[in-house]
């Protein structure tokens, strides 16, 4: 590490001496979001943003394959309609806030700010659907939605959030679960190919599922520090929102039925994740299919003729095909310039100096493994998807051995405790099934279980809490 | 008009007889959006969304060409920032919701649901402005906004919207003054190219410009009914918002100045323009460059062998370039899908039968004109193209020609309430500038002045209320 370097990083904390100050760091200085004067709100900034609009963009392509149309329903839920369904209300009340003034006036029945949109959305399909010729509506939604925290962190955990919600009406379980099925493995197709982060597939205990839903799928991630972060949920609801919401359709029998739902999410804790799945003392690392800016263009001695125009000629050819960035700034250093953009993570750097240009040829720095490549100028163009392509594919391996490296199996209480505090992660049991069991597992260790996971393992015969027989395999984590 | 289309079009009210009462059929009937448990909130279903993702998706194009960045700011403002321009939140104070409670307790300080951003823009440039080095900033966020509206009707006046707020921070009062400039001419083009509506663009009178700004730019547009509609608003605010929030900067000399703003908008509003700039008594048109559906398949005999099958041939080979829909549902005869779709706007219908497939051929049917034109199987592609160009260009044509019958002169107050009641449109006066004569005029005519065009013209030389001389050319006409 030069000097120039160790200045640049000493302003980001170690990550391995304090993971989420240096979370915390990243995000500011990468410019990703910032605080405001709005308490637990914070402004996603241009850059933030732009990782968002491209998970949006990539997500759309996907959800329009798959039939769902997206559609914006209002901000603001009556109480009446919110108190509909009874476990819902009870899991969202402590965390909503309520418009009690409109227009200078008291309103006469308050509004909350929606949390979620299944009442929203019970409500207008009670008016919608009346035949089975209308089924199924398969709508979702992009907006934004507020829980008040009471303590948050930028992306994680944050009193307004934005996200996607998907809300289908079926008219059989068998359809609506299939659905929930095929939403759970559009998300692991997001997280995995998009964002470069592999994922657990699984179904949440009865203590962790979602308020209302008769099942709760969920896709699992391990962040680099051993925590886990749900980082997209699919839940399936069967009735029990369209009996109290008197959802019903005529079937092809001519009778009346009560329809099945769905709902489906993931939010702007996907950034999050992104930043700590594979970020390191150097910053952000983002993987290209995501990235804002997919390589910047770095001139060398750029005041030396020839060299700006050609550094600007390479961005205007490969700017058509890819995201680029040229930086022809005159008050910084080549050497400020690298630690500025590996800070942000681009994924690649190319650097182009006056004996460059002579030869024919540039560098390419690859911020994943720091690798220098010497390409041919007449080859850029192909060279650059190819080592992007790399990158991710890179990236992704990275990240699982980190997990795997990350996962212990425990066959009792104690040890779940010692392998969780010797390396934290995932920890794979058995388990009873009794939620006595789960409770304590979590107060003992702080780990909540993450999910059944599909893929069935046998890692022994007995839960690892209470010691009897126990055929249910359970993976357990910290949580962010 | 056959038996079928005659039933079909007797459930939409007469667009001569009753605009309001069309338009609001229209929205209804063909899906665009509908009303909610929320009073005075609206639902956006699918097809009226899918109209503003394509309005985002150009708009997002000319955008990151003019160097605009998408950003993310909280939904909730502190009633303190609201508060510290004056004229700003006198404006705004009586149309804002407030949430006074999150997470079950009562708040130290109310918060307002963001009934547009300045303040909060302005408090987080105050904190992100120190020198020349950062300026300018041109940031932009897509979200929706509230105001407690009394009257609301779907798109065009409804308490929750959504829109896109562009603000934009500089050194210079040139600079912010030529940025005000440029994005009212990014609306027009929006306007007219993409939605097929022209508009007339000009500054707003004192009485009519945007709380707290120095000056008000606007694109005006005229619906079929020869009512106007403000389409967008590019705002000055000088140094009216960067003194009270302190935004200063160290200029190049080093010392202090504040700095000057501009801000920038539409909203969903340009769904409601679309629809009553357009439609007709079969339905809503909308222009080939927005449609979600620029063309629908029809086929005619579906139970004739290869009918169907070659329907969705054609359907394959032209959904890659354009957007289609092939209607193959069993339930319906070919009549009825053919007002169907007339009523939803899709501006080309492509017939296909049994004689036409052995033919090679099909007919097209414009949505603008009804005409039918015979197309060869192996042409359809380029041929599709276009009709497509033909009818985008027809619909701005016969929008302008609409719009010029129906703008008048009146050099005094008897004149003007002739014209307006004889041929409600645009009104154009000289004005002597007094707002006195400008509030008589709305109070005697119902009519708003519109703009002060950038075209200058010279209708008369005296002020159409009080008969001084006057220089000032207004345009003026009721408003939605």
């Amino acid at each position: 590490m030069n000097k120039n370097e160790e200045n640049f990083v000493k302003e980001i904390t170690n990550i391995e001496e304090n993971f989420a100050q240096w979370y915390t760091d990243i995000v500011i200085k990468a410019d990703l979001a910032d605080y405001t004067d709005t308490k637990g709100f914070v402004v996603i900034k241009p850059y933030g943003y732009a990782i968002w609009e491209n998970i949006q963009q990539y997500t759309n392509d996907k959800f329009k394959k798959a039939g769902v149309k997206n559609i914006y329903l209002p901000l603001l839920i009556p109480e009446n309609l919110l108190n509909k369904e009874k476990e819902h209300i009870e899991g969202f009340a402590p965390e909503v806030a309520w418009v009690t003034i409109g227009g200078q006036e008291e309103l006469e029945e308050k509004l909350c700010i929606r949390p979620t949109s299944e009442t929203m959305f019970s409500t207008l399909y009670s008016k919608w659907v009346k035949s089975w010729r209308d089924l199924p509506m398969v709508y979702n939604q992009w907006c934004n939605v507020l829980r008040w925290e009471k303590e948050t962190r930028p992306f994680l955990r944050s009193r307004e959030f934005l996200w996607q919600e998907g809300h289908t009406i079926h008219a059989t379980a068998t359809e609506a679960e299939a659905r929930t099925q095929q939403m759970l493995n559009i998300y692991a197709d997001i997280i995995e190919n998009l964002l470069a982060i592999p994922v657990i597939k699984g179904r949440k205990t009865e203590k962790e599922k979602f308020s209302g839903a008769v099942a709760t799928y969920t896709v699992e991630t391990l962040m680099h520090d051993g925590r886990a972060l749900q980082a997209g949920t699919s839940h399936y609801f069967g009735q029990n929102f369209t009996k109290p919401f008197e959802i019903k359709f005529q079937n092809k029998e001519g009778k009346e039925e009560y329809a099945y739902q769905t709902s489906w999410g993931f939010s702007t804790r996907l950034i999050g994740a992104t930043i700590m799945a594979h970020g390191d003392n150097r910053g952000l690392k983002l993987p290209p299919r995501v990235a804002p800016i997919q390589a910047v263009i770095v001139p060398i001695a750029m005041q030396k003729e020839g060299v700006k125009e050609k550094a600007e000629e390479l961005y205007n050819q490969l700017n058509i095909k890819y995201r680029m960035e040229c930086d022809t700034r005159e008050s910084y250093t080549p050497g400020y310039k690298f630690n500025d953009w590996e800070m942000r993570g681009i994924p690649v750097r190319i650097e182009i100096g006056p004996r460059d240009i002579e030869n024919g040829e540039c560098i390419f720095v690859r911020r994943d493994t720091s690798e220098k490549i010497r390409v041919k100028l007449d080859e850029i163009e192909t060279k650059l998807g190819e080592v992007l392509e790399q990158i991710q594919q890179n990236m992704y391996n990275e990240c699982k051995e980190n997990m795997e490296k990350r996962t212990s199996i425990a066959n009792n209480v104690d040890e779940f405790i010692e392998k969780i505090n010797t390396n934290q992660g995932f920890i794979k049991t058995m388990w009873c099934g009794n939620e006595e069991c789960e409770n304590k597992i979590k107060e003992l260790t702080g780990a909540h279980s993450r999910c059944i996971p599909f893929k069935k393992e046998t890692v022994g015969d007995k839960c690892v809490c209470c010691g009897k027989p126990a055929d249910t395999y359970v993976i357990w984590g910290r949580q962010y």
